[in-house]
């Protein structure tokens, strides 16, 4: 049957559902959302949220270790068996009835299936061809990348989607990917139990980071026995064992790791094949290349939001996105993403913590920014000696000496990710320091950490923010 | 004996401390410093340090409580003399030596004693006379101020001194005054096993922050099993009993509460009264008034920092004055305290938590600003949802709509301290809501609450932040 809209959407986790809910209310649109697996998407059921779930108990069992008087009531450990009925509580056993409500109350209508695009403004699911009157915004997100090591298949390997949902702790684990799913899998499974191994084609983990990161993030990995091998690539997978299967995983340097399961977490692929862009002129498959306004180039009825278009892999990144496309179908053609991209902020959720905004110092260096780097332990004010004793973690400012702004921010440490709203809205609005200085942190809290950082920048450059002398 | 510096700092809290360090390192100055009492202060001794490490402990062992598979591995309850003995880990066990290398490495002189305005640039101090050639810094600090109630002095009332380093939980606490000492002392003290009863002459707890902060405190402390009497003055204290001598606070609506102790705190006093005020043409007592260079009118060479010149009393905004002072007595005329005064950032450590910056709605309206309110659950992001369970608190964002910035923001929630400087450079740098659209917040991390507030007020205003439509 042939229906009409005036924008449909094909995807409904985040990016998809704030964009039709943004068209629904704000511009009273008719609005068509297109789902062939669950409402809510990948993040809600099978990354963000439950990683979450399942690395939060540890985390404050960990500070709450670290505290003097308050340790002394902690006599047992981590309820495995608890952590994961709460893992499934988050995820709601993945099923997405709780979601549907939010559409229904906006008006917006739900087919299930898998959309295909079928020429200009019509999307095909099933029996139904979608006919918008104003825009198609693809959501389709993205599915973990599976590298052609052979044997893989065979091994069972398991993406984001086995490991945040698995109902018991592997004995021992294995980890292809040193980047935020490889780490933050191997800090919450560490934790609730087995025994892991990360694998590592780089140097270190989580590369596109300041360097001290994956230091810093390996160093608490090692000390929960996680084994790390870097610079070295899996070769081959294979099943054997007598009694339960055994996973062996071949390196290029010859060594062999053996695990009771494995997770590939080495990358993600946009979900943009057999979704007919070739129908539009489109490539199958790739990511679907947008302007600063999420439009495709050449079709102007035509937008992709999230992490199908490349942008930036991150769930609040699609939000943000989605919020911009609504803006434009809706005519403001002032509306542009200046916020996602490569500096969009970030957050690792292993403890300590990371959380970024913005360039690395290399980064800056890169793109020709005069910059001066100050680095800080992240602990380095009153108030942090109440969280935990000797929590440790580095943070580092990259400011743009000519400017006079941040153009970069990163803090490791216990908890940071409440830390990074401030240096996002210090970069985004590219905030003058001498602005900055009177942005008064509380005592004794640890976001004095910004007082720290101004003082050490006044020492290092000479100067005063107060007066610019 | 006559000594020359190039400036004399009299008080070695937070705030001498800083300007006496800037002036030494920044400007290469010959400083000496008098303090008659603890190098560090009153907050380092008797304030914000031990209060804190009293409230910390149950704060995180609430959270820990607070989340499923974690809360299972906690057995026990705080253990009092643990809290104790790291309190007074804390305070060096009221020893100031740890503070004097800080002054020792930048070649600060201190002198022990009482110091005494004695003319223009003289300071005595015993057998010394201290002659500053370029500046004097009063930075003195406050105490306890003590209403004339009958019997106080008898009763042995408690100040923040006493309460800060009890070596023991008083059986029945009575508090007067529902301010921010009494608040925190509240839920101190109960929580570590003290019955503990708070009288407020006014009608709620927190009166300077917005309503729903009293309130949702008041909540939590009654859950506390916290007394709370409201809009009733004590009238008189007396001290009585058999065995252990048994304070009674008698009320003017009649009534009476009994206690073990009896903390007073309605308020602080500046320490300005006999010390040679006078001898310079200024009143003997009161607070030291002073211009936005923290200069004394009509006295060039004299300053005031922290709380001794009443504009704001809390640490940070001591040590912020002290070093816009200190810039100013190197020569910067531009330097200009603007972050401090009644909108100063400002946190109280209960839990739920209050942060807020800037300007109350009440306090907005009052001044004449065009401001429409922002409320929200604090808890409305999916981060919050691994924040503890069904953790409560409201949040309201005070929009300048002409200007379309904010100019108040108010957090209650557990831990929310760390979110406060976000809402300060916000505040502090007048940044449009069209720039804060472009900082991100991350999923799921609380901060998402930035993204709800965006998002109620275009609701509410009818606008997007993005496109000004």
């Amino acid at each position: 049957m042939e229906r009409e809209f005036d924008v449909v959407v094909v995807g409904a986790g985040p990016a998809g559902e704030i964009s039709a809910g943004r068209l629904a209310t704000r511009g009273g649109k008719r609005v068509a959302i297109v789902e062939r697996d669950l409402v809510g998407g990948e993040c809600s059921f099978y990354a963000c949220m439950p990683s979450k779930a399942l690395l939060r108990p540890a985390e404050v069992l960990n500070e709450v270790r670290r505290v003097p008087g308050a340790a002394q009531a902690v006599t047992g450990s981590l309820d495995v068996e608890a952590v994961l009925a709460r893992r499934d509580e988050v995820i709601h056993d993945l099923d997405d009835a709780s979601q549907l409500p939010w559409l229904e109350d906006r008006g917006i209508e739900l087919f299930r299936g898998s959309a295909r695009l079928d020429g200009e403004r019509r999307v095909v699911v099933g029996a139904d061809v979608l006919v918008a009157r104003d825009a198609v915004v693809l959501a389709t997100g993205s599915t973990a990348a599976m590298p052609p090591i052979p044997g893989l298949a065979e091994a069972g390997a398991w993406s984001n989607r086995e490991i945040t949902t698995a109902h018991e702790s592997p004995r021992r684990l294995v980890i292809l990917g040193g980047g935020v799913v490889g780490v933050e899998m191997a800090q919450a499974w560490a934790s609730l139990g087995s025994k892991v191994t990360v694998i590592e084609a780089l140097d270190s983990l989580l590369v596109n980071e300041e360097p001290f990161v994956g230091e810093e993030v390996g160093r608490a990995l090692l000390e929960l026995g996680v084994d790390q091998r870097f610079g070295t690539k899996a070769v081959s997978a294979s099943v054997g064992g007598e009694g339960p299967p055994e996973i062996t995983v071949e390196l290029e340097d010859g060594s062999a790791v053996v695990g009771d399961r494995l997770l590939v977490a080495v990358g993600r692929r946009p979900l943009s094949g057999g979704i007919g862009l070739e129908s539009v002129g489109l490539p199958d498959g790739g990511f679907v290349e947008v302007d600063d306004g999420l439009q495709v180039p050449g079709l102007p009825w035509l937008y992709a939001v999230g992490d199908v278009n490349g942008r930036s892999l991150l769930t609040h990144a699609g939000k943000y996105q989605a919020r911009i496309a609504a803006d434009r179908i809706l005519g403001s053609s002032s509306a542009r993403a200046v916020g996602d991209g490569r500096g969009s902020p970030r957050v690792v959720f292993t403890d300590p913590e990371v959380a970024a905004v913005g360039m690395t110092l290399a980064v800056a260096r890169e793109v020709g920014v005069q910059v001066l780097a100050v680095d800080l332990p992240t602990g380095t004010s009153s108030g942090a000696s109440f969280v935990g004793r000797g929590a440790a973690g580095t943070s580092r400012f990259v400011v743009d000496t000519a400017r006079q702004v941040l153009v970069g921010v990163t803090f490791v440490g216990p908890g940071v990710n409440e830390f990074l709203q401030a240096a996002s809205i210090a970069v985004a609005a590219e905030v003058p320091l001498s602005k900055l200085a009177h942005a008064v942190a509380p005592f004794p809290t640890r976001s004095e950490l910004w007082l720290a950082f101004l003082e050490e920048y006044e020492r290092q450059a000479g100067v005063s923010v107060h007066s610019g002398s």
